[in-house]
């Protein structure tokens, strides 16, 4: 059984990786000449958008994935009209426009923050005279990691917050007092079976995410469930989903969903039963979805950047380790740290020590 | 950083699978065309003795390990004057030979069966004289799986059983009539740290393993762990070891180790916290070992031949299904099964389960 990946990163390398223990091959088709992904897959260099190799991938491979939401949804299409891709097309065509994506929420009954349509400066002058500050200015297309966002402080800020996002379409979202980043990963798979891992609580730092803590028995884990559950059926999904939440005093807002395997949900490999890169495959494939349930106490920690010593990583007995086998660069991601722990007070301390260990050495 | 590895089967793949999540790269030596680790790693189709080719793997690696105690020690020399190999040459050369293994346990006072030197169908008429029988004769050099065995139940079976291993030298054991099969699978790494799995107690099928279970505060544990610890001392060793023993009555006897990852060893993978091939790694790296805790009770079931329904394994909620992408033969391992659990009595009707399922398939 042969799975083709749109996309050669560490998302490509990891579903990769946990599909190997199940016997299956991976072809990836990723335009950049040695993505990570290469070394443990059959990798076409070719672009996104090159139809001859997208036809090649449809033919060699028995289904086909991707590993993040820009795919161009033309190539999808080319690619469904040969062979299974999941989630299908129009899971990546939800998500690539945030207009899109919350009104789908709003449709669904999927709690949001409120938002206005800014298609122009006069739109973003229009809203000044009775809206709130501070709010955050997010383009509807290309945004992640806090790329396209630019916070609105006061009015001041309009014309330079107009420039910044280049004129794009855009949302212009109220500022959520959040309490806690949180979000549930998912899975559907191909007969309809759903599962659910345990909420990820995370903490980002300029944008980006730097580590995520399993949460056992969470208050708010049935409504999230039931939020993603929505998603899933009427997208008919199939495979590994994530949503990003908001918990505020008396609320749980929907912020994004990603159609993929997500950063706040790498805990699970050694956290979970199964992890989500195996449930993933799984969910594509038709085969009985894992079990999500956590084992002990689990957290990631992101590596970004220059990494700390890997003999310092390794000394942390619960520590376990994933590198990506990309060059070190300010501000990417070259790995994570996961840690799991049955007791509780070990966890705590390994957890602290893993906080000041990539506090350190991250930039 | 480049792992070179002599052999490129289901040890090698999951060795490279293990590397790869800490960011490492693969390079595997097998004379075979498509191996089944060739898809994890950069593969060179060559012969274990092409001086140029093992040239070209030390040039390029920066360690060379190997996955079976089969590889020519001439060639592994070969590979140590260039770059550094492990576990040493010295290590296989005392297992390739079981009179040399023999000594070797009795000068560093490990027990094992009574045995004889067998060098001709004299030294077995002998033998005959005053022998017990059954016994086994088992020739020095090329066995694995219950190869080059033979039982002798009698002395009218001796001609028929020295012709059978085709008069090549060997030993004839004394028949242990033990309680059970063991085994520990324990690591040294190149700074001299060492650490030990908990004991696998191992089911055997006509020579070759069926399942194993590890066993948590075993009273065999610290005898075993002394046992190997003589031994990584004496050879120096570095790597992951395996010693196989057998207890009777009132004895642990060493019948052979394997210098290399274990397939007793496999429930490691998601029954310890740190896997056997990912300590082999680090061992070999010389980076700090990592824990060899058991996580909730852990077994391993072979897939001998024709595999069951993979719908069937996957079903199982605490079943871990590895498949080594290697075509079903009979009597062919293409892949084992984990299973692993926190509570006791779900662990035992899974095991039930599952060894009905690998009964009813394997041939």
């Amino acid at each position: 059984m042969k799975v083709g990946i749109l996309g050669g990163g560490q998302l490509a390398r990891m579903i990769a990786l946990a599909g190997h223990e199940l016997g299956f091959q991976f072809i990836t088709l990723d335009p950049t000449m040695a993505p990570c992904a290469a070394s443990v897959s059959q990798h076409f260099m070719h672009d996104y958008n090159d139809t001859t190799a997208l036809k090649q991938l449809a033919e060699l491979a028995d289904v086909v994935t991707f590993e993040f939401e820009n795919v161009p949804a033309a190539s999808a299409e080319l690619i469904e009209s040969f062979t299974p891709i999941y989630p299908s097309p129009v899971a990546l065509t939800s998500t690539q426009d945030r207009l899109v994506e919350k009104t789908l929420f709003q449709e669904l009954d999927i709690s949001t923050a409120d938002f206005a349509v800014i298609n122009s400066l006069a739109d973003l002058q229009t809203y000044a005279c009775d809206g709130q500050w501070p709010a955050i200015l997010k383009t509807r297309s290309e945004g992640y990691d806090g790329k396209g966002q630019v916070i609105i402080k006061s009015p001041d800020d309009i014309e330079s917050a107009w420039h910044q996002i280049k004129g794009a379409p855009a949302i212009l979202e109220a500022f959520v007092p959040f309490e806690r980043e949180i979000s549930i990963i998912a899975a559907r798979s191909t007969h309809g079976e759903t599962c659910f891992y345990p909420l990820s609580e995370n903490s980002h730092e300029n944008g980006i995410l730097k580590f995520s803590i399993a949460r056992a028995n969470d208050p708010m884990q049935s409504l999230a469930e039931d939020y993603v559950s929505r998603l899933l059926d009427r997208l008919n999904y199939v495979g590994i989903i994530a949503l990003e939440l908001f918990q505020t005093k008396d609320a749980l807002l929907a912020n994004e969903y990603a159609p993929r395997v997500h950063n706040t949900g790498h805990w699970t490999m050694e956290g979970a039963e199964t992890c989500q890169f195996e449930n993933h495959i799984r969910a594509i494939l038709g085969l009985p979805l894992g079990s999500t349930a956590l084992i002990g106490h689990a957290a990631m920690f992101n590596l970004i950047g220059k990494p700390p010593e890997i003999t310092d990583i390794l000394s942390i007995s619960h520590a376990h380790l994933h590198l990506y086998d990309k060059e070190p660069r300010c501000g990417r991601k070259i790995g994570h740290i996961n840690l799991r722990c049955d007791d509780k007070l070990m966890f705590n301390e390994q957890l602290n020590l893993l906080l000041n260990l990539t506090k350190l050495s991250n930039c």
